[in-house]
Protein backbone atom coordinates (compact mmCIF):
# COMPACT_ATOMS: atom_id res chain seq x y z
CA UNK A 1 0.00 0.00 0.00
CA UNK A 2 1.26 3.18 -1.24
CA UNK A 3 -0.12 6.66 0.60
CA UNK A 4 -0.27 9.92 -0.29
CA UNK A 5 -2.41 13.13 0.55
CA UNK A 6 -3.74 16.27 -1.54
CA UNK A 7 -4.41 19.60 -0.31
CA UNK A 8 -7.59 21.37 -1.21
CA UNK A 9 -8.36 25.34 -0.42
CA UNK A 10 -12.46 25.88 -0.58
CA UNK A 11 -13.22 29.35 -1.26
CA UNK A 12 -17.40 29.21 -0.25
CA UNK A 13 -19.59 28.18 3.27
CA UNK A 14 -20.33 25.00 0.73
CA UNK A 15 -19.21 23.94 -2.46
CA UNK A 16 -18.23 20.74 -3.91
CA UNK A 17 -14.90 20.95 -5.41
CA UNK A 18 -13.81 18.50 -8.82
CA UNK A 19 -10.75 16.64 -7.10
CA UNK A 20 -10.22 14.05 -10.00
CA UNK A 21 -7.34 15.48 -11.54
CA UNK A 22 -5.27 15.71 -8.46
CA UNK A 23 -6.09 12.46 -7.43
CA UNK A 24 -5.41 11.06 -11.02
CA UNK A 25 -1.79 12.31 -10.28
CA UNK A 26 -1.03 11.11 -7.02
CA UNK A 27 -2.09 7.49 -8.46
CA UNK A 28 0.54 8.63 -11.51
CA UNK A 29 3.60 8.92 -8.77
CA UNK A 30 2.53 5.79 -7.03
CA UNK A 31 2.86 4.08 -10.15
CA UNK A 32 0.37 1.48 -9.45
CA UNK A 33 -1.17 -0.42 -12.85
CA UNK A 34 -4.06 -2.44 -11.17
CA UNK A 35 -5.88 -2.74 -7.81
CA UNK A 36 -7.74 -0.04 -5.52
CA UNK A 37 -7.85 3.60 -4.74
CA UNK A 38 -9.36 4.67 -1.40
CA UNK A 39 -9.49 8.40 -0.46
CA UNK A 40 -10.43 9.21 3.16
CA UNK A 41 -11.57 12.84 4.47
CA UNK A 42 -10.54 13.07 7.86
CA UNK A 43 -12.58 16.46 8.43
CA UNK A 44 -15.92 16.24 10.29
CA UNK A 45 -17.63 19.11 8.21
CA UNK A 46 -16.71 18.01 5.10
CA UNK A 47 -17.47 15.14 2.90
CA UNK A 48 -16.43 12.96 -0.47
CA UNK A 49 -19.20 11.93 -3.22
CA UNK A 50 -18.87 10.65 -6.84
CA UNK A 51 -20.95 12.33 -9.61
CA UNK A 52 -21.54 14.04 -12.52
CA UNK A 53 -18.67 16.74 -13.50
CA UNK A 54 -19.82 17.75 -17.26
CA UNK A 55 -22.48 20.44 -15.79
CA UNK A 56 -21.53 22.55 -12.98
CA UNK A 57 -24.93 22.52 -12.34
CA UNK A 58 -25.26 19.65 -11.00
CA UNK A 59 -22.60 20.31 -8.19
CA UNK A 60 -24.52 23.63 -6.92
CA UNK A 61 -27.20 21.74 -7.54
CA UNK A 62 -26.85 19.02 -4.88
CA UNK A 63 -25.64 21.73 -2.37
CA UNK A 64 -29.13 23.74 -3.14
CA UNK A 65 -30.99 20.63 -2.42
CA UNK A 66 -29.12 19.48 0.90
CA UNK A 67 -29.49 23.14 1.91
CA UNK A 68 -33.52 22.59 1.33
CA UNK A 69 -33.72 19.19 3.31
CA UNK A 70 -31.13 19.52 5.83
CA UNK A 71 -32.71 22.03 8.45
CA UNK A 72 -30.43 24.95 8.54
CA UNK A 73 -31.97 27.24 10.98
CA UNK A 74 -33.08 24.81 13.78
CA UNK A 75 -31.80 25.25 17.23
CA UNK A 76 -29.81 22.88 17.43
CA UNK A 77 -27.78 22.03 20.54
CA UNK A 78 -23.56 22.11 19.41
CA UNK A 79 -22.53 25.80 20.45
CA UNK A 80 -20.78 26.17 17.26
CA UNK A 81 -23.39 26.41 15.34
CA UNK A 82 -22.76 24.34 12.25
CA UNK A 83 -24.46 20.81 13.04
CA UNK A 84 -26.03 21.16 9.71
CA UNK A 85 -22.32 20.87 8.04
CA UNK A 86 -21.68 17.49 10.43
CA UNK A 87 -25.17 16.21 9.56
CA UNK A 88 -24.24 16.89 5.76
CA UNK A 89 -21.05 15.05 6.07
CA UNK A 90 -22.63 12.06 7.41
CA UNK A 91 -24.73 11.87 4.96
CA UNK A 92 -21.96 12.15 2.00
CA UNK A 93 -19.70 9.98 4.16
CA UNK A 94 -16.12 9.70 4.83
CA UNK A 95 -14.66 7.42 1.84
CA UNK A 96 -14.77 6.12 -1.44
CA UNK A 97 -13.05 3.20 -3.29
CA UNK A 98 -12.42 3.53 -6.93
CA UNK A 99 -10.66 0.63 -9.21
CA UNK A 100 -7.23 1.07 -10.68
CA UNK A 101 -7.04 -0.09 -14.48
CA UNK A 102 -4.56 0.93 -16.70
CA UNK A 103 -2.65 3.22 -14.25
CA UNK A 104 -6.17 5.00 -14.37
CA UNK A 105 -8.69 5.52 -12.02
CA UNK A 106 -11.97 3.61 -13.42
CA UNK A 107 -14.88 6.06 -13.45
CA UNK A 108 -17.70 6.06 -15.49
CA UNK A 109 -18.07 8.29 -18.67
CA UNK A 110 -19.86 11.35 -16.54
CA UNK A 111 -18.21 10.38 -13.43
CA UNK A 112 -15.84 12.82 -11.15
CA UNK A 113 -14.64 12.42 -7.74
CA UNK A 114 -15.61 15.65 -5.34
CA UNK A 115 -14.56 17.22 -1.95
CA UNK A 116 -17.60 18.38 -0.37
CA UNK A 117 -17.21 21.55 1.68
CA UNK A 118 -19.57 22.16 4.65
CA UNK A 119 -17.95 24.78 6.60
CA UNK A 120 -15.65 26.71 4.37
CA UNK A 121 -14.00 28.18 3.33
CA UNK A 122 -11.03 26.23 4.46
CA UNK A 123 -7.98 24.64 3.82
CA UNK A 124 -8.77 20.75 3.41
CA UNK A 125 -6.58 17.58 3.19
CA UNK A 126 -7.40 14.27 2.01
CA UNK A 127 -5.79 11.04 2.39
CA UNK A 128 -5.41 8.59 -0.38
CA UNK A 129 -4.15 4.89 -0.44
CA UNK A 130 -3.38 3.11 -3.33
CA UNK A 131 -3.46 -0.77 -2.94
CA UNK A 132 -2.01 -3.28 -5.86
CA UNK A 133 -4.03 -6.20 -6.88
CA UNK B 1 -7.53 -8.84 -7.84
CA UNK B 2 -10.58 -10.46 -9.78
CA UNK B 3 -13.00 -8.29 -11.17
CA UNK B 4 -15.83 -8.48 -13.06
CA UNK B 5 -19.44 -6.99 -13.68
CA UNK B 6 -23.15 -7.63 -14.08
CA UNK B 7 -25.82 -5.88 -15.75
CA UNK B 8 -29.16 -4.70 -14.05
CA UNK B 9 -31.98 -3.38 -16.38
CA UNK B 10 -34.25 -1.73 -14.36
CA UNK B 11 -38.29 -0.97 -15.22
CA UNK B 12 -39.12 2.15 -13.31
CA UNK B 13 -37.93 5.56 -12.84
CA UNK B 14 -37.07 4.90 -9.12
CA UNK B 15 -36.73 1.21 -7.56
CA UNK B 16 -34.25 -0.51 -5.73
CA UNK B 17 -33.12 -4.10 -7.52
CA UNK B 18 -31.81 -6.89 -5.51
CA UNK B 19 -28.42 -7.64 -7.02
CA UNK B 20 -27.53 -9.93 -4.48
CA UNK B 21 -27.96 -13.95 -6.50
CA UNK B 22 -25.99 -11.72 -9.66
CA UNK B 23 -23.36 -10.33 -7.02
CA UNK B 24 -23.22 -14.13 -5.89
CA UNK B 25 -22.72 -15.66 -8.40
CA UNK B 26 -20.36 -13.68 -10.02
CA UNK B 27 -18.21 -14.47 -6.83
CA UNK B 28 -18.43 -18.23 -6.89
CA UNK B 29 -17.34 -17.80 -10.93
CA UNK B 30 -13.77 -16.00 -9.54
CA UNK B 31 -13.41 -18.97 -6.43
CA UNK B 32 -12.24 -16.84 -4.13
CA UNK B 33 -12.90 -18.28 -0.57
CA UNK B 34 -11.84 -15.47 1.91
CA UNK B 35 -11.47 -11.31 0.99
CA UNK B 36 -13.16 -8.15 0.06
CA UNK B 37 -16.09 -7.74 -2.49
CA UNK B 38 -16.07 -4.19 -3.83
CA UNK B 39 -18.90 -3.01 -5.65
CA UNK B 40 -18.56 0.27 -7.89
CA UNK B 41 -21.70 2.15 -9.60
CA UNK B 42 -20.15 4.01 -12.46
CA UNK B 43 -23.32 5.49 -12.81
CA UNK B 44 -24.27 9.32 -11.49
CA UNK B 45 -28.03 9.09 -11.32
CA UNK B 46 -28.15 5.31 -9.69
CA UNK B 47 -26.37 4.18 -6.50
CA UNK B 48 -25.77 1.27 -3.90
CA UNK B 49 -27.17 0.29 -0.63
CA UNK B 50 -27.68 -2.65 1.42
CA UNK B 51 -31.06 -3.37 3.42
CA UNK B 52 -33.57 -5.73 4.35
CA UNK B 53 -34.94 -8.02 1.78
CA UNK B 54 -37.56 -10.27 2.99
CA UNK B 55 -40.20 -7.48 2.73
CA UNK B 56 -40.19 -5.87 -0.57
CA UNK B 57 -42.29 -2.87 0.96
CA UNK B 58 -38.89 -2.00 2.16
CA UNK B 59 -37.91 -1.23 -0.94
CA UNK B 60 -40.72 1.12 -1.97
CA UNK B 61 -40.79 2.76 1.58
CA UNK B 62 -37.28 3.85 0.97
CA UNK B 63 -37.96 5.33 -2.50
CA UNK B 64 -41.18 6.91 -1.25
CA UNK B 65 -38.82 7.93 1.83
CA UNK B 66 -35.99 9.89 -0.37
CA UNK B 67 -39.06 11.44 -2.51
CA UNK B 68 -40.76 12.89 0.72
CA UNK B 69 -37.42 15.00 1.72
CA UNK B 70 -35.29 15.56 -1.75
CA UNK B 71 -37.30 18.75 -2.98
CA UNK B 72 -38.26 16.70 -6.47
CA UNK B 73 -40.35 20.18 -7.38
CA UNK B 74 -37.54 22.85 -6.51
CA UNK B 75 -36.66 24.48 -9.57
CA UNK B 76 -32.95 23.27 -9.90
CA UNK B 77 -30.84 24.46 -12.52
CA UNK B 78 -29.54 21.35 -14.58
CA UNK B 79 -31.01 21.87 -17.47
CA UNK B 80 -31.59 18.47 -18.08
CA UNK B 81 -33.72 17.94 -14.67
CA UNK B 82 -32.63 15.34 -13.21
CA UNK B 83 -31.04 17.06 -10.40
CA UNK B 84 -32.73 15.30 -7.41
CA UNK B 85 -31.66 11.58 -9.06
CA UNK B 86 -28.05 13.14 -8.84
CA UNK B 87 -28.94 14.05 -5.23
CA UNK B 88 -30.14 10.64 -4.20
CA UNK B 89 -27.13 8.95 -5.86
CA UNK B 90 -24.97 10.97 -3.54
CA UNK B 91 -27.19 10.10 -0.43
CA UNK B 92 -27.06 6.02 -1.50
CA UNK B 93 -22.95 6.16 -2.36
CA UNK B 94 -21.49 4.85 -5.32
CA UNK B 95 -19.73 1.58 -3.79
CA UNK B 96 -19.93 -1.20 -1.47
CA UNK B 97 -17.41 -3.34 0.51
CA UNK B 98 -18.42 -6.81 2.05
CA UNK B 99 -16.35 -9.42 3.09
CA UNK B 100 -16.07 -12.80 1.79
CA UNK B 101 -15.97 -16.04 4.09
CA UNK B 102 -15.91 -19.56 2.95
CA UNK B 103 -16.92 -18.73 -0.57
CA UNK B 104 -19.73 -16.70 -0.17
CA UNK B 105 -20.77 -13.34 0.99
CA UNK B 106 -21.01 -12.38 4.74
CA UNK B 107 -24.36 -10.46 4.71
CA UNK B 108 -26.37 -10.16 7.93
CA UNK B 109 -29.37 -12.13 7.98
CA UNK B 110 -31.77 -9.48 6.66
CA UNK B 111 -29.40 -8.05 4.52
CA UNK B 112 -29.42 -8.37 0.40
CA UNK B 113 -28.00 -6.04 -2.12
CA UNK B 114 -29.57 -3.80 -3.90
CA UNK B 115 -28.80 -1.10 -7.38
CA UNK B 116 -30.65 2.09 -6.20
CA UNK B 117 -32.11 3.22 -9.79
CA UNK B 118 -33.43 6.97 -9.76
CA UNK B 119 -33.43 7.78 -13.16
CA UNK B 120 -34.77 5.11 -15.08
CA UNK B 121 -35.71 3.14 -16.78
CA UNK B 122 -32.04 2.03 -18.19
CA UNK B 123 -30.08 -0.62 -18.40
CA UNK B 124 -26.95 -0.66 -15.93
CA UNK B 125 -24.02 -1.99 -15.02
CA UNK B 126 -22.04 -2.74 -12.21
CA UNK B 127 -18.19 -3.31 -11.41
CA UNK B 128 -17.08 -6.14 -9.37
CA UNK B 129 -13.92 -6.44 -7.70
CA UNK B 130 -12.77 -9.55 -5.56
CA UNK B 131 -9.53 -9.41 -3.32
CA UNK B 132 -8.50 -12.92 -2.10
CA UNK B 133 -7.08 -12.26 1.36
CA UNK C 1 -6.57 -10.52 6.35
CA UNK C 2 -8.04 -10.99 9.85
CA UNK C 3 -11.48 -10.61 11.07
CA UNK C 4 -13.04 -10.18 14.49
CA UNK C 5 -16.03 -8.24 15.89
CA UNK C 6 -17.73 -6.19 18.44
CA UNK C 7 -20.69 -6.35 20.31
CA UNK C 8 -22.54 -2.69 20.98
CA UNK C 9 -25.24 -2.65 23.42
CA UNK C 10 -27.52 0.34 22.57
CA UNK C 11 -30.05 2.04 25.37
CA UNK C 12 -32.34 4.38 23.12
CA UNK C 13 -34.69 4.49 19.60
CA UNK C 14 -31.75 6.04 17.86
CA UNK C 15 -28.63 7.21 18.99
CA UNK C 16 -25.23 7.26 18.05
CA UNK C 17 -22.80 5.08 20.34
CA UNK C 18 -18.47 5.87 20.03
CA UNK C 19 -17.10 2.80 19.23
CA UNK C 20 -13.52 3.79 19.06
CA UNK C 21 -11.80 2.76 21.50
CA UNK C 22 -13.34 -0.84 20.90
CA UNK C 23 -12.11 -0.66 17.14
CA UNK C 24 -8.48 -0.22 18.64
CA UNK C 25 -8.58 -2.65 20.55
CA UNK C 26 -9.05 -5.43 17.92
CA UNK C 27 -6.76 -3.24 16.22
CA UNK C 28 -4.05 -3.92 18.59
CA UNK C 29 -4.96 -7.45 19.10
CA UNK C 30 -4.20 -8.24 15.60
CA UNK C 31 -0.78 -6.59 15.21
CA UNK C 32 -1.58 -4.94 12.06
CA UNK C 33 0.71 -1.84 12.16
CA UNK C 34 0.29 -0.91 8.24
CA UNK C 35 -2.92 -1.22 6.01
CA UNK C 36 -6.38 -0.86 5.74
CA UNK C 37 -9.26 -1.53 8.77
CA UNK C 38 -13.08 -2.12 7.26
CA UNK C 39 -15.88 -2.12 9.04
CA UNK C 40 -19.06 -3.71 8.24
CA UNK C 41 -22.80 -3.45 9.87
CA UNK C 42 -24.75 -6.39 9.40
CA UNK C 43 -28.13 -4.77 10.52
CA UNK C 44 -30.60 -3.11 8.32
CA UNK C 45 -32.04 -0.23 11.27
CA UNK C 46 -28.62 0.58 11.81
CA UNK C 47 -25.39 2.22 10.20
CA UNK C 48 -21.97 3.50 10.73
CA UNK C 49 -20.58 6.81 10.31
CA UNK C 50 -17.17 8.86 11.33
CA UNK C 51 -17.99 12.40 12.95
CA UNK C 52 -17.35 14.61 15.51
CA UNK C 53 -16.31 13.29 18.88
CA UNK C 54 -15.74 15.96 21.19
CA UNK C 55 -18.26 17.62 22.32
CA UNK C 56 -21.38 14.93 22.37
CA UNK C 57 -24.09 17.58 21.59
CA UNK C 58 -23.27 16.44 17.95
CA UNK C 59 -24.07 13.33 18.24
CA UNK C 60 -27.33 14.26 19.33
CA UNK C 61 -27.82 16.94 16.61
CA UNK C 62 -27.30 14.10 13.86
CA UNK C 63 -30.12 11.98 15.61
CA UNK C 64 -32.00 14.94 15.57
CA UNK C 65 -31.69 16.64 12.00
CA UNK C 66 -32.28 13.51 10.47
CA UNK C 67 -35.37 13.53 12.19
CA UNK C 68 -36.36 16.08 11.23
CA UNK C 69 -36.34 15.40 7.42
CA UNK C 70 -36.58 11.61 7.15
CA UNK C 71 -40.45 11.59 7.36
CA UNK C 72 -41.48 9.98 10.74
CA UNK C 73 -45.18 10.07 10.77
CA UNK C 74 -45.53 9.39 7.05
CA UNK C 75 -47.74 5.81 6.35
CA UNK C 76 -45.06 3.64 5.12
CA UNK C 77 -45.99 0.04 3.68
CA UNK C 78 -43.41 -1.99 6.05
CA UNK C 79 -45.88 -3.40 8.40
CA UNK C 80 -43.30 -3.43 10.88
CA UNK C 81 -43.53 0.12 11.57
CA UNK C 82 -39.84 0.92 11.12
CA UNK C 83 -39.41 1.99 7.78
CA UNK C 84 -37.97 5.41 8.77
CA UNK C 85 -34.70 3.21 10.69
CA UNK C 86 -34.78 1.69 7.20
CA UNK C 87 -34.18 4.81 5.46
CA UNK C 88 -31.94 6.18 7.92
CA UNK C 89 -29.63 3.34 7.15
CA UNK C 90 -29.04 3.81 3.68
CA UNK C 91 -28.57 7.45 4.40
CA UNK C 92 -25.50 6.56 6.65
CA UNK C 93 -24.31 3.32 4.85
CA UNK C 94 -23.15 -0.35 5.64
CA UNK C 95 -19.75 0.15 5.91
CA UNK C 96 -16.74 2.69 6.40
CA UNK C 97 -12.88 1.96 5.73
CA UNK C 98 -9.74 3.85 7.69
CA UNK C 99 -6.35 3.82 6.78
CA UNK C 100 -3.93 1.70 9.67
CA UNK C 101 -0.87 3.47 10.32
CA UNK C 102 2.02 2.51 12.97
CA UNK C 103 -0.61 0.19 14.49
CA UNK C 104 -2.91 3.32 14.92
CA UNK C 105 -6.48 4.22 13.17
CA UNK C 106 -5.84 7.22 11.20
CA UNK C 107 -8.19 9.30 11.91
CA UNK C 108 -8.37 13.06 11.86
CA UNK C 109 -8.16 15.21 14.98
CA UNK C 110 -11.78 15.53 16.06
CA UNK C 111 -12.96 12.31 14.19
CA UNK C 112 -14.84 9.75 16.43
CA UNK C 113 -16.61 5.97 14.85
CA UNK C 114 -19.95 6.00 15.37
CA UNK C 115 -22.24 2.97 15.71
CA UNK C 116 -25.97 4.49 14.62
CA UNK C 117 -28.57 2.91 16.47
CA UNK C 118 -31.82 3.49 14.52
CA UNK C 119 -34.50 1.11 16.35
CA UNK C 120 -33.07 0.39 19.55
CA UNK C 121 -32.20 -0.61 22.08
CA UNK C 122 -30.98 -3.56 20.84
CA UNK C 123 -27.53 -5.82 20.81
CA UNK C 124 -25.76 -5.59 18.17
CA UNK C 125 -22.69 -6.79 16.23
CA UNK C 126 -19.96 -5.10 13.90
CA UNK C 127 -17.96 -6.89 12.04
CA UNK C 128 -14.02 -5.46 11.48
CA UNK C 129 -11.38 -6.72 8.71
CA UNK C 130 -8.11 -5.87 9.05
CA UNK C 131 -5.81 -6.08 5.88
CA UNK C 132 -1.64 -5.76 6.20
CA UNK C 133 -0.30 -3.55 3.08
Amino acid sequence: MKSGSITVPTSRTMELVDITHQVSAELKNTGAAKGLCFLFNPHTTAGLTINEGADPDVNTDIIDGFRKFVPIDYPFKHLEGNSPAHIMASLMGSSLTIAIEDGALRLGTWQRIFFCEFDGPRTRKIHLHFVQG
